[in-house]
């Protein structure tokens, strides 16, 4: 019972720094997403294809979530697009804290989309906000087509899903409507986009929505 | 600092119940192993297959850890092989308490080889000794061929890694043997078993393997 209410007291902390990251990026006009995964799902690569096809577009910053070592901030500094690197030290998930030292670091006043890229896991994140105006959770079609039902609780606090890795379903025995219908069946209110990042199929339309929901400076 | 502290007495709760869990197996001369992954690397595969190549030779009982859905318990008892299903509602990871009252209801004295699968993250359930003999992390070729390096706790804690999936391999960028050099740069330890669950390529020598650690019943 005692470990419940610790549990429950850095929920509760962690809420309020959110909500106070959420003022200070609002303040700047910038729209935010967090997005999470399992490991190896596609987060960084779904980065990197957004860069490359909203670059001239789209104002952007990235925050990058790891457990470990800084490869995805390399792989978003090649870019040349402004980004910061939080290693969690063993921690499964990222905490407002964290993002709120982050995001002070990067030049906000010039951000029109902020990337927070969180470790990857599919179930630790959840409960976390992050003070970001989406949650994206990314899935790919090696999964499994039945993840949805069985990680309820990251598919039921997104707002969208990105299927990821569509090129390799002709090799799989998994369905991909499939698993669009098991992610319906937990959250109805998500928005589905399909791509990949090896054959850029779908990028363009997860690029326009998120173009769709930024304010220009 | 007060949650450092409650985790640690979690911790050392955990591992003092692990003691008893490892010594009732031994006491019935029962080889068990703890299978990590991320969701959908291939674990309820991994449990299919080796049955299906072993269910003649050595006598078996599974323990399927979830977060939520009985579908992994599900495709382990059609099989006809004793299982229990443990859903953790929320839960990351399975601790040595939810196996205790698991392994319980198993008939352990016919039982050669135990077979615990746990919830799927790569992150939080390297912590949490369930008294197994061995852990076995099992990392797919579609989830690329950095994440050793990015989660290098479960393979340091691992004594087994199953590299899943092979058959993807000509269709992906990353690469097996890069995959197979991080895992042993974080554990030169490892022992390193390739398969494919779809063509059964590299099973039979997995299941080899098992079969020399097993005691005749």
């Amino acid at each position: 019972m005692s470990v419940l209410t610790v549990e429950r007291k850095v929920l509760e902390k962690n809420d309020s720094i959110a909500a106070v990251n959420r003022e200070l990026l609002k303040s700047h006009h910038i729209f935010s997403i967090n997005l999470v995964s399992s490991p190896g799902s596609g987060k960084t690569s779904i980065v990197e294809k957004t860069i490359e096809f909203c670059r001239d577009r789209i104002k952007m910053a990235v925050v990058e979530g790891d457990i470990q070592t800084d490869l995805d901030a390399k792989r978003v500094d090649v870019l040349g697009i402004p980004v910061v690197q939080i290693v969690t030290h063993g921690a499964c998930h990222l905490e407002a804290a964290l993002v709120s030292e982050s995001i002070k670091q990067l030049p906000l006043s010039s951000v029109e989309l902020m990337i927070i890229e969180n470790v990857g896991n599919l179930v630790c994140p959840s409960g976390y906000d992050l003070g970001e105006d989406k949650k994206v959770v990314i899935v790919s079609t090696t999964e499994g087509d039945d993840k949805p039902l069985k990680y309820p609780a990251m598919f039921r606090n997104a707002s969208v899903v990105i299927i990821n890795k569509i090129d390799l379903a002709p090799y799989l025995n998994s369905s991909i409507a499939e698993l669009e219908k098991n992610a319906l069946s937990i959250n109805p209110d998500l928005k589905v986009f399909k791509t990949s990042c090896t054959t850029g199929e779908g990028i363009e339309y997860w690029c326009k929505w998120l173009e769709s929901n930024i304010t220009r400076k």
